[in-house]
């Protein structure tokens, strides 16, 4: 095959890594961590080097009773200089209560899919958005930053493949309401690297002046493949959980978020600036991971760092 | 952040993916397969669209037990038109026996580390694989093809990252005994996609004529990562191995070979040929996890495909 004449891709110097496992990965854990192990975890992995850690959720304590004590998290919480602690909200109740707490960001999310926005929301993703007006006027009158999140962005477990056109469209319903921080998730881990690729491109040329993020679940070994899709199309914040806690809400014992440790570990073999310090990451993530009690999809505390292997053993590889 | 004008990045539209299961996969594994099963599983892979699989090694018995039967697998197969049938050889008996059994093509294996090709071949890599020459003159007479492997062209567990130009070197001793397949291995899982992109466009623009293919582990969570910056940099063939067999010989219960039924996956998702039957592979993969025994490093034995999950549920996912 001839070498064609291209420019090579262009790495990013640096990315944000933004801690999602306090909320993502604990929610659906059959683990009940303590108030005092949350607030260890979150100090910790702040004072590792997140810049933005999803501390909790402000949802119904029936549905998500992992997330009931998020109130007082955040209360006890250390609060860094130039770190965002972030909360899930799902209506102005929510965003009252993180207002009530100190905490300056809040996540809004909608769907992308219609028929999943429908069945979870109760309406289609556009309006779902507009239904947070409320939010994002008593936001804006408070100082609070919203962010919003879109799951489904690439697949849903109902409609299959979701349209570039139909992300678009909640895009654009979330900055139409004031929103200027966006998320394309894939919860369900359908995405791969040219899809992302594409539709990180198109919704950075259409909206440069948004702030994106990308979240991937490595439900079928394509997140870091899907990140790396993603710093090629120029986009430079990422979701991660420590240990790779998360799971798939449809597929029981499926691999969860891209685990924080494997992130930053391809980061710093890549030679992206992530200013996380990894060795107290992973000893996180194993903190974590002995909380929950079982196994987690983390290849790094399963195999350790390229630096750890190098002089470890006295063999050879055979291929 | 601005939006960079740039070309989008090429997508090959198909792949060939190297099955290397029968030979690496099984190679370390505890289990003893009988001849039977493993002729059957590589006539199953024939069948559903391989078109280049590693059959077994001739190699010491006694180092490696479990491919001491890889003559009598090799006159047992099925042997369809069009496809190729490897052994991995390490001197000129093995080539002779490879020949004695009919087959075609043979793969000869020179580490790109100095102190690894020292400790394991008892010479630097240039030399080990001039000592090569008579394997080559005997494959040239007899219409055998020769493929060379590269393992530790990333990483090395004694020496770290492999300098580009080491790889050059014993890549330039492969071309000079007539070598014209060469592929760059990761075994200890070391490699991460920015080091894939460059190697491989160094190897392809030094030496276009050259057949190149990438042989990853998923040691670290990167195979898949790996093979998409191998497909921007142009190349098109990827070594794989069904369920995910083959760990790592430095780490014990790590994750090995990335999983063909991950890799056709992900090539299938977008929209990269590749020749196969997803779902009889996907079968296969399954009876090689029973055979073995234990759970493997495979996402689509543990998730599915993403086909599989489109209304499999009614539920909807959090975000």
């Amino acid at each position: 095959m001839p070498v064609e004449e291209e420019a090579p891709p262009r790495w990013p110097s640096r990315v944000t890594v933004c801690e999602v496992g306090p909320r993502d990965g604990l929610q659906n854990e059959k683990a009940v961590l303590t108030l005092e192990q949350k607030v260890e975890l979150i100090d910790r992995i702040s004072a590792a080097g997140a810049k933005i850690i999803e501390v909790g959720s402000f949802v119904n304590p029936k549905a998500v009773p992992r997330m009931a004590d998020t109130d007082e998290v955040a209360r006890r919480i250390k609060r860094l200089d130039g770190v965002e602690y972030r909360v899930l909200v799902f209506n102005l109740r929510g965003l009252e209560r993180a207002e009530a707490v100190g905490l300056r960001k809040a996540k809004l999310t909608v769907s992308a899919s219609r028929t999943h926005s429908i069945k979870n929301a109760g309406k289609p993703p556009e309006e779902a958005v507009k239904a947070f007006a409320d939010c994002a006027e008593y936001a804006a009158s408070k100082g609070i930053t919203l962010s919003g999140a879109i799951p489904t962005s690439f697949g849903c477990n109902f409609e299959g493949r979701i349209p570039i056109e139909q992300v678009l469209s909640v895009v654009a319903s979330f900055i139409e309401i004031g929103v200027r921080e966006l998320s394309l998730s894939d919860t369900t881990g359908m995405a791969n690297p040219r899809q992302v690729y594409e539709y990180s491109r198109m919704v950075r040329e259409t909206y440069p002046d948004i702030t994106w993020n990308l979240h991937f679940h490595n439900t079928r070994g394509m997140g870091l493949a899907n990140v790396v899709a993603g710093m090629l199309a120029g986009v430079d914040r990422f979701d991660a959980g420590f240990a790779g806690l998360g799971g798939c809400p449809f597929v029981p014992n499926a691999a969860g978020n891209i685990a924080t440790e494997d992130l930053l570990h391809m980061c710093q073999e890549m030679g992206v600036q992530t200013d996380y310090d990894l060795d107290e990451v992973i000893s996180i993530a194993r903190y974590a991971r002995d909380l929950v009690g079982h196994d987690t999809d983390s290849f790094i505390l399963r195999a350790g760092r390229n630096s750890d292997l190098v002089g470890s053993r006295d063999e050879a590889p055979k291929n």
